[in-house]
């Protein structure tokens, strides 16, 4: 099916270009050059650049969604097991792309927010959705007696995640993986230790 | 002074344009036209959109170093209430400008880092000195017997900072205060409480 494979090719190259040169700045001629479609194949897919970004947005949340769920129902460890082995595999991963792009959502949430209202509701359901996910996985690690009772799971996973976000970010500017270890190490040492 | 006062408004301006539309979106045109000045009386002052942007950024820092002083530095509180009072101050600041905008340093950061180098590795210069002056003050805290002494204070200082960030980050999607006040709660009577 071509027309599956011009979208598909679109929307991964897109994928690419948002992370690396943000949403303003990317052009969909360049989109197209570097995939090699007429322009007519882009609106046969795609009503404009705006439905082309959140389209980028749900392919890559798609893909993540799918790392998250490997990790967090993997019922052979212990629920903070999962939670823990989760972002240290995204420890890999930015260490595999040599600290480049950073998280798309963080990307997108800073340059975005404040100029493009129906970005910014997107971005934070898919935070809320992402904050859900791991307060559920907080919850079942209360449950088994591995973190405090007293803990607010929410509030902590509403931690969690931003603070993880804000290492990525810092990432992005130190060029090294040093931040995430900081946060794993704080977070699921001292911050979950109660 | 004519001339500096035009220095001093295209670098105020500038830095609202920053804000508000990042770096690479906001164009030296769209800023003359809003100062309502000549081409020359930038170049006047500016070698070229990256030097702007790079003095932009040290007129951001000014103005929020002196922030992290008049906290910081203010004896009359115990080392601990004088951070935790730093970023209850922030809270009010975003508030006031209805969660719009979030720190420059951090948008840029998601921005730039990966496009060009001269911001990144001076992004990352004033990230540093940040951390090291909460690093500072937390081990003030700590001598005070305010917070435990096993506790790494540079390697807190970096979690404290990155996470605010992201706190700061998530604030611009919820456009809410109540990530900021989550990070002053888990960090301050969680994390510190050890």
């Amino acid at each position: 099916m071509a027309s599956k494979n011009t979208r598909t090719e679109l929307i991964e190259t897109g994928t690419r270009m948002l992370l690396q040169t943000g949403y303003n700045h990317t052009g969909i001629q360049s989109l197209l050059q570097a995939v090699g479609v007429p322009k007519g194949s882009f609106y046969c897919h795609f009503s404009n650049k705006e439905d082309f970004g959140l389209q980028v947005v749900e392919h890559y949340c798609r893909k993540h969604t799918a790392y998250l769920e490997r990790y967090l129902s993997d019922e052979s460890q212990s629920p903070l097991t999962r939670l823990r082995r989760y972002f240290e595999f995204y420890i890999e991963y930015y260490a595999s792309l040599q600290c480049q792009d950073g998280c798309l959502l963080g990307n997108l949430a800073a340059e975005m927010a404040d100029q493009n209202e129906t970005f910014r509701t997107r971005l934070e359901e898919l935070f809320t959705g992402w904050r859900e996910r791991l307060a559920e996985c907080l919850k079942r690690a209360q449950e088994v007696g591995e973190v405090p009772a007293e803990l607010d799971v929410t509030a902590v996973a509403e931690f969690c995640l931003n603070s993880w976000e804000g290492a990525v970010l810092r990432m992005k500017t130190c060029k090294s993986v040093a931040p995430l270890h900081t946060f794993v190490s704080l977070f699921f040492d001292s911050l979950l230790k109660g």
